[in-house]
């Protein structure tokens, strides 16, 4: 029986990487080739296409790509299409994919957003993001699913933008800040779900821009994989990540997309005029620095 | 320009309801006319036939439809080409759509999906469930897009099920829960956001299961519309009800779904061989009857 977690271990090994690429498609950054009509129908072809030549130019150096579900769902049913053909083409190449939807229901409601993601229909990736705000009602019917289908998911926990302190910070009457006693609730989810890489099949969600709480979540939570956004765009650097890291450099997915995707816009004020080698080729340069920046503290 | 509290409470006064029905289409419970292939193109066509119905008997008692995204999600591409035809049909015959997809996300992210579930596109209903672990950054774009477009968000703020207080009821260090923090926050994010009703456009989802802290939001929250998910089939009855309401029995929409898109199992075990105008009558007595339990305690 295959366990996500241990997929995860395997590729970060053969790969030497902890890089995720983010597959945020902004077809209004698309360089022109790939701009081929503005009915949903050709803006989801263009969204496919892109998503082609990204997952073609990062698949040796990438752990996972990590498709973010809002930039699908605004262009509707097309959009929906577009993420569809992407996730079959990741499997093709055997690139895993983590959907990014921070999805949370209860009930039947949270059962159908775990078939719809972690089952074997058009949308299921290896992984999804979910939101804990609903309690273990919200969460139960993921890790039923992911542990029946080999597959993962990510909670939030701390989250990387300014204000997530608001609600995830706050002190609770024990002294503590709510992410810690999230963390211990992680730790209960995660009972039964170790594979034998040591890790769970639950991860959890905390962004690069707190490297100081990473230290202390990483200790309390030995078995968890940290899925790490906020690197390089959201202002994240090398260095913040040491601290979400094992002894041995794994239990920790370091997500990196516009830093990657668009890597082609810093290159020259003429990017729209970009040809696909052009644009797979610097995609290519920006998916191997990044994972040797990421390297660089990975075992040191 | 509209604005979407006013839009409510239009309606309400019209329909002299506080009603709305969930579209939780289940292919599994549609009788057997509607069962016409198991493509996911003929799913999402059955899907399609069976809200149509819905809605043509629900219009005269309900407020709004809320379609829960899962529900949808789960058939992928088809599934959501489905929303979006029920969307139109529903604006067709001008009955109001809140979104059930507990979206949320920072930035750019949150950005495309208030473009997606408020903006003009073809998933673009009334108003948007979100999920507010995230903190402002994860709120603001969703009430900015809802102010420019005349629509209304409800953020998730103690929710029905049986664990929601596993979070949502923590005590913090001023001796109070969680849900009573982000209730004074919502107020915050509530500043300019109300009409000519007195209500705002940002709302908020309140369990029925949960009656005892209602009295409590609703003092604290006077100028919220709340939306109240688990009245009938998650244990939550009429007279729980009460206390969402202000004095004139406005503020409060009560949803109820499997009470309603599935009264008809109940009328007999031989449910799957009714017909059209059997389910048609079914659906209607039963939105009409959950209209009257709701009203009996909205104005006593």
């Amino acid at each position: 029986m295959k366990h996500f977690a241990d997929l995860i271990y395997k590729e970060m090994k053969e790969k030497n990487s902890a890089l995720v690429v983010g597959l945020d498609p902004n077809p209004s950054l698309f360089p022109n080739f790939l701009k081929n009509g503005t009915t949903p129908q050709e803006i989801g072809e263009a969204i496919y296409q892109f998503n082609k030549i990204i997952i073609d130019n990062v698949v040796d150096f990438a752990v996972a790509v990590k498709p973010q579900l809002a930039y699908y769902e605004v262009f509707g049913s097309e959009g929906i299409k577009a993420l569809e053909k992407t996730l079959a083409y990741a499997k093709s190449v055997d690139l895993l994919v983590i959907n990014d939807g921070k999805r949370n229901d209860i009930g039947s409601t949270a059962s159908a957003y775990a078939d719809a993601f972690l089952g074997d229909g058009p949308l299921s990736g290896n992984a999804l993001t979910i939101n804990p705000y609903l309690g273990s009602d919200g969460i139960n019917p993921f890790i039923e699913k992911a542990e029946v289908n080999g597959k993962g998911i990510f909670s939030l926990l701390k989250t990387s933008n300014p204000s997530s302190g608001e609600l995830q910070d706050i002190i609770l009457e024990n002294g503590k800040p709510l992410y810690l006693n999230l963390a211990e609730r992680i730790n209960e989810w995660s009972e039964g779900t170790i594979g034998e890489s040591g890790y769970s099949f639950v991860g959890a969600v905390v962004g690069a821009t707190y490297p100081g709480i990473a230290t202390k979540i990483r200790e309390m939570l030995p078995q968890t994989i940290f899925l790490v956004p906020g690197f390089g765009a959201q202002g994240g650097t090398a260095n913040d990540l040491k601290p979400f890291f094992d002894k041995e450099g794994y239990g920790a997915l370091i997500n990196s997309a516009r830093g990657i995707i668009y890597a082609y816009q810093k290159e020259s004020n003429n990017w729209s005029e970009f040809n696909e080698d052009q644009l797979a080729e610097i995609i290519k340069s920006a998916a191997s620095l990044a994972r040797e920046q990421i390297n660089s503290v990975r075992t040191n």
